[in-house]
């Protein structure tokens, strides 16, 4: 690493790899009218008095409203807020239209839902460049516990704690052995005992692991030929399948199409024991992620899904396409 | 979510939600003594002229140092520094004892391995309560690509990025039937498809996925009973346990000891063929955890682990306790 010639993009990035938090920063004008931004410049000053700070670009078409407003209440940004993240970065539109909003001292519009609020007195403006600082005194705050919304090198990012101490991996590194550390272990472990948890509905519908796999299947394509079932579970289930479905068949909760005998349906038995069994697994699911904690679950999820991706990109052959499209938020005051 | 009486504890808890990244910032005395310190107050100010912020208490032992030097050096600390991190948090000795520095504009000392480093000149020094904030103007700085350390709530995070949008998950909410964001097919797929990337190791050594869970078992502990393998086992290999066990003996990998019939150990030949499937599933590991990223790989780990302290709390019979003992800075200067 040396120092480079000053370059205004790079500069930009170098800034970006301090991670921050989100915050909407809003005020209400001498006329009435409410303003808010998105802004990661924001952070805390001091206890005694109690003051923070954050910075609005000279730019700005919001300056003269915070120059002029002796209030102002900062929200720190919850993780499921990236919507409003995203519609109070943007320029011009009436932000607050359809918001539920409180209203905080002198009139200062509140956001609901966040993390954290900070309801300020302007104490000092100060000269920062194309940048003014505004400190504020704060008068009172409130604070929720959730998840944070982080933004890291110009895009959302999820926090989650470090290990406690007591999950420190154990013999991770001894040669010739795995350590519980090991991804294929953690893996493995981690399939069987949720499905251990499972199993006991399973065995009450008189289905194997292997007739649970394909049923699964089953609802998720309503008509499935075996072509579709060795490519969905190729690696998984192989010639078991086979054995599954036949089983299945044989016992009324699978059936081969009037119209196509290669093409494979559930059963009103069989959709009702499906039913029942996912039910079931989706009652364990919240159990396990409940306990795993609301800021974990998700980027749980989220590594898996990416590790699928990387593992074994072919994984989706059995969901229909249908993407969502969000990205992160074209950000006057966020760099 | 009401306004709360203002409780100080309170307040550093609720300003504690914004996260942030962590910070070391260097400077030296005229005198020639090396400052330095650990800072999450850091934040960017101004692209043009570029300027950076930060705010120190006015009871800081180090406070003289910087308001006198005309130069000092902002370090963003990278997810594999938290070490260092608590090296600068603490008072009083000589951080800088065995450290490989480099020097900066000034004779300002330079930590190495950081994300990014700022060497600026001190532009401004305002008014901030209990703190001074100082503004500097960023005279050089570098960058590296790195996970990012992150401070929320008191202690360090990880940061991910959030789901790029084509990872969006498929018919997740559809009823009676499992989204692909379902923890259990995540689980379940993920462990398949790693072990997919295995097995032609395991086709080569002759072993079956059991005899491999019972081989490697044996890697871990020298001498291992029935009752330890079951314990260890129990929800995953079951009775086909017994059966590898017992294969892997009429195969000479493994034999009774021959002190204690009912105590099992590797044999010569049995302890290589662990080896050289070990080895190859490490490296498939390796791989696997490259394409998933340097960030990303160490919080998949940290959460399946969690994961599996959550549904299966004695995963860790087969392992010895070992703990390591690291918690979140001492942090004078962060909150």
């Amino acid at each position: 690493m040396s120092a480079k010639p000053f370059d205004a993009a790079d500069f930009r990035r170098a800034l970006g790899s301090f991670a921050t938090g989100v915050t909407i920063i809003t005020t209400r004008s001498a006329d009435g009218t409410p303003f808010g931004l998105t802004v990661n410049s924001f952070n805390s000053v001091s206890l005694n008095p109690p003051l923070v700070l954050w910075s609005l670009a000279t730019s700005s078409l919001s300056l003269p409203a915070f120059q002029s407003a002796p209030h102002w209440a900062v929200h720190v940004l919850a993780a499921d807020q990236d919507g409003l993240s995203g519609r109070f970065a943007k320029r011009g539109e009436d932000k607050f239209a359809g918001l539920d909003i409180e209203t905080g001292v002198e009139g200062v519009p509140l956001l609901r839902g966040c993390m954290a609020r900070f309801q300020c007195r302007t104490a000092f403006q100060y000269e920062g460049g194309d940048h003014v600082i505004f400190i504020g005194e704060v008068l009172s705050f409130d604070r929720n516990d959730a998840p944070p919304l982080v933004f890291h090198g110009g895009k959302y990012a999820h926090a989650t704690l470090r290990d406690p101490p007591d999950l420190q991996p154990r013999s991770a590194h001894l040669a010739g052995s795995f350590g519980d550390d090991f991804l294929g272990y953690q893996l493995g472990r981690s399939h069987f005992r949720f499905l251990a948890q499972i199993r006991r509905y399973l065995t009450d519908a008189h289905l194997s692991d292997e007739d649970f796999y394909v049923l699964s299947a089953l609802t998720l394509k309503a008509r499935l030929t075996v072509a579709d079932l060795d490519a969905g579970m190729a690696g998984i289930l192989d010639e078991s399948g086979h054995r599954a479905l036949a089983s299945l068949i044989e016992r009324g909760l699978v059936r081969s199409s009037a119209t196509d005998k290669q093409i494979y349906e559930l059963t009103d038995s069989g959709r009702d024991s499906a039913l029942r069994v996912i039910s079931a697994a989706k009652a364990v699911e919240q159990q396990v992620l409940h306990r795993l904690g609301p800021g974990e679950a998700p980027v749980l999820k989220s590594l898996l899904a990416r590790l699928l991706n990387v593992i074994d990109p072919a994984a989706n052959a059995l969901w229909q396409e249908k993407n969502a499209d969000e990205g992160a938020p074209a950000a006057a005051h966020m760099r």
